[in-house]
């Protein structure tokens, strides 16, 4: 494990991206985008991505100038084709043009077809708040996870981001994966040689298990809740919906025909749409109350749930946001720590393309 | 256990409200919407509330000849104030309001204060299918749900609703709580004397129980995915969300403060809004992609959920919304069970009220 600062990660991942074609506005959002997951502790998502959005591009199946553009829209809708670029700017492309829409007629809703990977769901959607509007941001994900009572992997873990502005208190912040746990979490588990819970995993017969390489030998991660009794299909509906939404409105691709994200494993051939699809939504606060009344009653939740009276054991109720933020302020001052195999990853990119790391 | 057909228990329930003054037309849809639940399975949200509902009007907490009005709005929003009415029948104008708002720029979004119990929240998402468009319907409850962490109960549990039509296929609908389990699972049994799984329940000391009198005794329902290793957070962020959208958003009454839907408890003190909140949304499937294009494509969605393999012991994959649909046929046709406790209570009702059951 090495620590690094931010501005190391920025000027390295900025370098990367520019090298590959991107024009220097794309290079600076899609580094802001990766890296903000190092910040907020969603590894998994972050720089240690960037060697293989860097392969993908070498086999042509992302496109570093590509013309992002609306292809439909409405006063309130969009759809955004993102011309097979990288999902860390096509994402935000899309994300500005549905707080446009909310500025006119109060909401924007833009579904994306041919995209990428976007990195970490709850940047789009944060990008609503200095607007004091909602941000919702949801993305469809190569297919890893069994529905209920399925053997077969049909959904990504297809994450919802909601953030709401509040007033004196920081922003509500949700974003996670629709399954029980995401899958950097395993990883962290076999590095380390140890077992899931249960209700994580199911191995490839469609049996429940507990070994954290359940996915990698053939098996599935679970929906939230793990299995029927536990409201599996809760979990399931609602990966579902984000599918729907991200993909289905959009013409994008859904289901187990989602491409997968590692350049090594080619797509399905008879694609049902074009790239991977996401789902983003933007409300004005004041296109229900004024914006600064709103602002006070989300103080007023904030509050009253962080000093609710705790379970043995705990010491505080957290509102959804506030571990990541938590991190980001420490990540910030302190360094970003990765792992070895990351560094020497990141290292040899570097070389290969002349970058300095 | 007696069994009654959709038409007797219709006349009856129409008749109670007429009795107790709502309009024709109101009683109409508010009996629509009560018996929705009755036929498609989720009983304790039907006839049986009926008692429920009139002993609010009784006391006064119900309005039952309300002036159900916009108060606010915009091309794409709108703020509904129910006026003390029937959630049954604030709703689905609300519902309406959001529909109405589609047709002209796409979508429409519309969050209602002042309301009541709005019985199953699959009947107003499912009011946009007809129109080729997506239905969501939220609803935020009285206080039974303890986030990760808290001892107390500081949500409902929340429902969230989505309706999405398809072409040959049956629509797909979602609608569940967003607790593990719902209260009504528990109370069944209690009849039995049997316990629950873990992660439904915890005490009043805010430690896991197995008791299926738990929350009766002064525990809470626990947010879908039961602690924090199984992903509770994730079921607490929801329903949080809901709350937010339906009760901060409108101006209605959030968290702790959501008046009890029964009469013999009686609101809080000092209260931050105007009744129960809901929230619903309607999109224009052909906002986004011509709707006949999208719907062929829901039904190969579909079509590939329910074929894949399934896992041991297990027939089929279900599709959201299938069992219900299956069940309101099956009732439709041979009537709706009801339990004895229950057909004594409207019994009861319909004498005290001269309406015959």
């Amino acid at each position: 494990m090495q620590t690094f600062s931010y501005e190391q990660l920025h000027r390295f991942t900025y370098g990367m991206l520019v090298k590959i074609g991107c024009p220097e506005v794309d290079a600076k959002i899609g580094t802001d985008v990766l890296l903000s997951a190092d910040l907020r502790g969603v590894d998994s998502h972050g720089v240690a991505r960037l060697s293989g959005y860097v392969r993908l591009w070498e086999k042509g199946r992302i496109n570093a100038k590509p013309n992002v553009h609306v292809s439909y829209e409405t006063p309130s809708t969009a759809v955004v084709d993102g011309d097979s670029g990288l999902g860390l700017v096509v994402a935000p492309f899309a994300m500005k043009v549905a707080i446009e829409k909310a500025k006119n007629v109060g909401t924007g809703w833009v579904s994306v077809k041919n995209s990428n990977h976007y990195g970490i769901a709850g940047y789009h959607s944060m990008m609503a708040l200095e607007h004091d509007m909602i941000g919702i941001s949801l993305t469809n994900a190569s297919p890893l996870v069994a529905p209920t009572f399925s053997r077969e992997r049909l959904l990504g873990t297809n994450p919802i981001s909601v953030a709401i502005p509040a007033k004196n208190q920081p922003p509500f912040v949700a974003d996670m994966a629709t399954t029980t746990a995401a899958n950097g979490k395993l990883e962290i588990l076999q590095r380390k040689g140890l077992d899931t819970p249960t209700g994580w995993v199911q191995d490839k017969d469609g049996s429940p298990t507990t070994s954290a390489n359940g996915v990698k030998d053939g098996g599935a991660l679970l929906p939230l809740g793990g299995d029927r009794e536990h409201g599996s299909h809760k979990g399931y509906a609602l990966g579902a919906i984000v599918d729907i939404f991200s993909a289905v409105l959009s013409g994008a691709n859904y289901g187990p025909w989602v491409p997968p994200f590692v350049a090594f494993l080619d797509p399905l051939p008879n694609l049902v749409g074009e790239g991977i699809g996401h789902f983003f939504g933007a409300m004005r606060v004041d296109a229900f109350r004024p914006a600064d009344e709103f602002k006070s009653h989300m103080d007023n939740w904030i509050e009253r749930f962080r000093s609710a009276e705790t379970t043995p054991g705990n010491e505080k109720v957290l509102i959804p946001g506030d571990p990541e933020r938590e991190l980001e302020a420490i990540r910030m001052k302190e360094g970003i720590p990765l792992l070895d195999p990351v560094v020497k990853d990141l290292t040899e990119l570097g070389e290969r393309f002349g970058v300095k790391f």
